[in-house]
């Protein structure tokens, strides 16, 4: 809808020869890209050298920025990381309101966020997404890191809940098998190398089948 | 058998005297049993304040020896960490013999591996398990510490396949399932305190409904 909008903007201003300012649309766009480049450019450093051996310095060379640019963005490294982290988990957050509205079961809404996972997972945030809280993190950021991780948690066990009520999943430990769901994905990010012979379809597909129906033949 | 024998010998040894000087056996034994206590309380050690925040003189100072004397066992820090990561994974790498002898289905075999691995990982070791290869190890540590992984890794999709010949185990993706499995188990580390309502048994008991069963009704 907001491009949609900023498009007719952009058709008339240049008509009048404004369009060599940039539209307000335009400018929160543009810092939007920007920012997305830094903690894009951000969590590759950090999975290809780790956190301790990456600096801001890295990132701005690597843009072709100075120092201060990243500083418009981010505090410091430690935000920055953070940053990288949240940008991960996001994409995931995002698919609880998608499928809590929807008149799909329990089962199908589960089956959503772990394809959801697993991009997310195997994306370039991957690495932030389950390093962040190894890397010494201030007590302030740990507790942030801590409540999204939790908030995800809590997502995925309220599912496994319903599935109780709708009868679309079995009867069990929400908690634990929402731990077990969660660490298995997690763990993706410690063997996922991206041009892996599976595509993260492909592996979502087979996280599935193991959570839904098990390793027992039926 | 070991304890057995050497008990015999330190009734006989008392009634001569020489139990004023240890016997062969029991030197042995008194070496391996604080050799455990240096790396129990590296462990210890490392999973509540961080490799890196842990320091050769903490281990000693909290067992009440010198420096040196924690070399008699270890070379450094990071071998240290390294026989604690192997403390933690022996445990596992174990069972595998002890079952494959057996006549146990492919599944009834994964389930003694889990309950281990669930055992082990709540262990005092499973942090230095599942934080070793993310501590800037050298690369020759790190090569060493990634073929350990590599080994249960194996021998965990060595099950899965057996289970598709003898029709314990659905026919399925041996490798990502392997790594499902322990990346689900290796999660635990995270997430348990000892002291949980739950008892490692009782989680492994939970994890393996989840693999056998799957969380969709039958």
């Amino acid at each position: 809808m907001a491009v949609k909008k900023s498009l007719k903007k952009k058709i008339t201003v240049t008509d009048t020869g404004a369009a060599l300012w940039a539209s307000p649309d335009e400018r929160v766009r543009d810092r939007e890209k920007k920012r997305h480049a830094v903690i894009l450019t951000a969590a590759r450093y950090f999975r290809e050298h780790g956190y301790h051996n990456t600096s801001i310095d890295d990132v701005a060379r690597a843009l072709n920025v100075t120092k201060p640019t990243i500083y418009h963005y981010v505090q410091n490294k430690e935000q920055l990381l953070f940053e990288c982290f949240h940008a991960g988990l996001q994409q995931i957050m995002e698919v609880f309101p998608e499928v809590q509205d929807s008149k799909a079961t329990a089962r199908e809404r589960l089956v959503a966020v772990i394809k959801r996972y697993a991009e997310a997972i195997t994306s370039d945030f991957g690495w932030c997404m389950v390093q962040a809280e190894n890397q010494d993190l201030s007590p302030t950021m740990s507790k942030k890191v801590r409540a999204l991780k939790s908030e995800i948690d809590h997502g995925i066990r309220h599912i496994i809940m319903e599935g109780a009520l709708d009868g679309s999943i079995r009867k069990c430990d929400a908690k634990i098998m929402a731990f077990a769901l969660a660490g298995a994905m997690n763990w993706i990010a410690y063997w996922y190398r991206s041009g892996d012979s599976l595509t993260p379809t492909e592996i979502a597909n087979r996280f599935i089948e193991l959570f839904l129906l098990g390793l027992q033949p039926r």
